[in-house]
């Protein structure tokens, strides 16, 4: 049983947008007058349903993390073994054509640069970071198995140095999308790993 | 000869001071009263020394650059040989004891992710990073010179990937500060090219 007015807007939609609003511009260039706009509400719906813009934005945090999770969950269905699902994710990521974002880089490495001497907002972004390294960790795991990946290291080491060269790439990208070179920084990084 | 009353300040201790903020807070959240009182100076001295805040952020994105063109000529110098300069900056890039300002990141990664949409200030942004990578090409020259790095690959090909991973480095050492995990990720990232 709905009391009172029901609400005009449909609070998902209201977060995508803020969420692509935020990894757009960054968060402290977003203001709640950007917001409102975006999202289409007034001050006070934008505050009674989202709270501050500060729990806005961690609300977007997690709402990119878990978009982000699933999609990559998608590409490991997708990918005929482990080791082509992590190379996929790589070029995924730089390829303008297939993912018209790829020049916004990653909403999580953009907030870990912007944000983390901000002890609020750190572990938050921390923990959506470690949910991506956790899923490489897992297919290096599975490449390793069936011998896709040297088993000469740990998965745990080379999940971090993937996931490392992954944050690298996304910067690399937003300064210069010059396929070249970003799908050869790609090669190179699996050539160590092969 | 000087007219009028003498500037009571040194504007390259102003302007270091501006950096170290810029670097620490981002662009956007750095006020102009923020400036104003790491500065030491009026609102007015501010500005008609350095113009508006863009245009202070300018400097100080010229500054950081230069500053850091003058540190790795010195550890190019200090270095046993080109290989080892480049393993170095990394060990360095991560190294607390030795670089206390690495909770930091590099204050161009950090200004690439979050400002790498406003026009005005990427070019000035990619043009310090490509002088770091300038100078990581010609020791990567130098090193494949005397057989030091694989000359497999062109030596802008092994810059590219060796600059995507310092890169990736920084973003990962404003998350983790763990040295195992991070020297880890150098080690794998230089057993590609030797």
């Amino acid at each position: 049983m709905t009391i009172g007015r029901p609400k005009q807007f449909n609070p998902d939609v209201a977060l995508q947008k803020a969420t692509y609003l935020f990894w757009q511009k960054g968060y402290e260039a977003t203001s709640t007058t950007d917001l409102m706009k975006a999202m289409g509400l007034s001050k006070s719906s934008l505050y009674q349903t989202f709270g501050s813009k500060k729990q806005l934005f961690e609300q977007c945090v997690a709402y990119y993390g878990a978009d982000n999770v699933t999609l990559l969950k998608k590409m490991q269905q997708e990918h005929s073994s482990p080791l082509q699902f992590l190379i996929g994710l790589f070029r995924f990521a730089i390829d303008p054509e297939r993912n018209p974002e790829t020049h916004l880089g990653c909403m999580m490495v953009n907030s870990a640069c912007e944000l983390a001497e901000v002890d609020d907002f750190k572990p938050k972004i921390r923990y959506q970071m470690d949910k991506t390294h956790s899923l490489i960790q897992e297919s290096v795991e599975e490449a390793q198995k069936i011998g896709e990946i040297t088993g000469q290291l740990s998965a745990k080491e080379i999940a971090d140095y993937i996931f490392a060269n992954l944050c690298g790439l996304r910067v690399i990208g937003r300064m210069n999308n010059n396929q070249k070179t970003l799908n050869n920084i790609i090669d190179m990084t699996f050539s160590t790993i092969i």
